[in-house]
């Protein structure tokens, strides 16, 4: 049975639709928050509630416990008020674990072509999404390091554009990588004060429903990431002991080229 | 005798101070001013005129052109008024170099200390900054391709945060790193079509007469970068054959750690 | 219960002294034995039986099923023996999981007092040694793809050293860096044919009994790794979906610099 | 006029040919010799007199000073014959720059296909090769330090494959990557002590006479690199002042896909 002293939150449940959306790109929120909910009541944050009822019901359908809030992960004042829901509705609970998988700022297209709100779109989703997310999530977790079950943790969603600036991805890669910069930088700010954070480069196309029509790597099966097995990653990341925290994965399906 | 008929610019010309100044972080544009003209006429981009005064009298008046034009780099539309101001001045001209050397956000602190505003200022000097620059400079590069005397060059100046997010320095980090996936990105569309970019990450205090009182090294002689040198490494980028580019330096003083 | 079907083998069982040992890169054999072995007949290879023996004897006695080799794993004619032994005393067994721990060539000194001898030592651990290894054991994990529990796997463990090359390290890194460039390609060539190939980064020491008295990050509880979370890491890695391979990932305790 | 007091040394001038050619991986000697040769004598190693002999005729015939000695750069022993002989032709001379560009160890093919003797022919040529080398002359360029013209510097010549554990390259990757953790561990000693140490990644075929008939980048017109651009930027390196030493520098060709 789950523990209701601790909790874990989830930004960015989004099913990546509108305009940044590629279904490459869907965010492992929901495979994610499944999984966190066998251990810990979960908290799921995203702009439009239709984003999250499903999965929310799911699980309050089957023994765990999930809470949807209807906030802009990289919007501090929409952001002070879903803590504050979370308060009220999980009154005494602390914080175990903050997962950011917020996305946007997705474009391909030939730099000159790039406008500068694509690049701000980008910026927004990534740095500063991440800043106002862990602004706000660190204090919690440094919190809960005398007793939460396992070291408190910031699990941050990177991409292939994290570590590479292919051409025509030059907007999209600028987030990616301020937000990999940032993660370092808090990876050797907060792992001496036992906080676990760990950012994960997903080098390939997710599997999702929404993205069932994309074909990648020739339609070959298992040519997708299973969100599955990337949220089993974040539960693994979140579940080690503070004498060995690991920083970065990648993960790729076995035909991804690298 | 210095070509008439191409140009190089230089944006951030600027002594680094205001808020985020530090001397380590100066930008080497006044020697790479010296540098270039040797060659071209010389346009450099500050947002007050004392930051670049100096340098354009001492180039005029040492048989160089050199003019000097307030603007902030990273704003597109005093940029646009800088080019227009460069078609009369320079009539004729074509862009063979452009280099981004526009500092910002340096700060060092506490995560949980850090201003969304300081994060901004360094993603609006670094990622910003360069797709507004790069924006405007790129197509002239790219009309400069047939003619330039070599092949027309961006050059974007980086630094140890490009490629480490230090513990309170993830704000300066983001910027960085974000200019560094741009930089990536805009090499791998624009090298093919003759226009070479290149990213320098500068790995020392460089050695400024407003960083004299700056101890670095322990005070060793040579242990801050000499701008001449980073100047010398500029003009080499930029007279590269395009059958051999080099994107990416790193420079340091040879006792730095790293 | 574990299955008989398929068994896992550990080369590097040794505790690491001789000549090149420091207990800070002592490899997490042990530890590994027993995870793998909550699952599978466990096979470990070491140059002296006193390696073995004790791990050895602790699985047989607790319900799980071991055996020890003599055998050198960087040595083919010695690997061949230990392979047709396997053959007979887990006869119809297919292969797993390898997991490659050999360390050696481990020095710190002045690059002028480096002997030959000693890189050779450290080549002849780590891409001599997984070369002879992988020769052996990637037929047989091959062979186990289509019907293996999980996707075979060749884990490899790596140091610091494997991505830095500090000075009065050099011989060391030359060895660990090999051992990566080898790894990357045995992922590039075998996860598309479903073996999953992953590096490990150990980065910092191991916490063990022959390294008590080694202190590390100023004797702070947990500031040496302790083997069974790498145990872990390794069975992750394992039970990892071919669709989700990671193939690198760093370890370091909660207070370690990097 | 070239000074008579210092000279430069360049090991691995053959033309590439034997079982481990292919002109992509020709190295750039002939054309640092040239380079270099305005500036000092230039001693040049290689295994068999027909690879120098036309090179050293040539820049002796045209003003400069040439020599050729016969010698395995990866075998001490031919290299304490090769020193003498050096003191013996250019008493009082001191070594200025040392550039290592020996090559070998080139195979591509499946990695259970390939030879332990093709292992270690990449392992001789690239870590124990420059070992070799520079054991013999980082004393020699440390003892310039006071009064060479410019810092004394080693210059090391890497490949794509320095970086990058491609399928099928896993052994001539293994020796390169282990070439460059020498690299930095040499510079990260020897910097401090005013020897520049340099590795340049060339990442892209050479346009030697002996691969004019390999078509790279579908022939397209400087799709290979120029060997005179080489030995700029080496010589480059050469004259960086020591406040602002470069360690790394990639090259590829304007259309190399990176």
């Amino acid at each position: 049975m789950a523990s209701k002293t601790f909790y874990a939150i989830i930004a960015g449940a989004g099913s990546g639709t509108g305009m940044y959306s590629l279904p490459k790109y869907l965010v492992p929120s929901r495979a994610s928050a499944l999984r966190f909910a066998k251990a810990y009541p979960v908290v799921l944050l995203a702009r439009r509630p239709e984003s999250y009822n499903e999965i929310v019901s799911e699980i309050n359908g089957s023994g765990g416990q999930a809470i949807g809030i209807t906030a802009d992960a990289t919007d501090s004042a929409t952001l002070d008020l879903a803590f504050q829901t979370i308060s009220q509705r999980l009154p005494g609970s602390k914080l175990a674990a903050a997962i950011y998988n917020v996305n946007g700022g997705f474009t391909r297209k030939p730099f000159l072509d790039l406008k500068l709100e694509e690049l701000d779109a980008s910026l927004n989703a990534a740095p500063r999404g991440l800043f106002a997310f862990a602004q706000k999530t660190l204090p919690l977790l440094l919190d809960s390091v005398p007793d939460s079950p396992h070291p408190p943790t910031l699990i941050i969603t990177g991409a292939t554009a994290s570590v590479k600036g292919s051409a025509y991805f030059g907007g999209f890669a600028a987030g990616k990588f301020a937000l990999r910069a940032l993660a370092q930088s808090l990876a050797r700010e907060f792992h001496p004060q036992g906080v676990h954070v760990a950012h994960a480069i997903i080098d390939g196309g997710i599997d999702t429903p929404w993205g069932k029509n994309l074909i990648m790597n020739n339609g070959v099966e298992d040519g997708k990431i299973k969100p599955e097995q990337i949220a089993e990653d974040y539960w693994h990341l979140h579940t080690q002991h503070r004498s060995g925290f690991t920083h970065e994965i990648d993960t790729r399906p076995f035909v991804e080229k690298f």
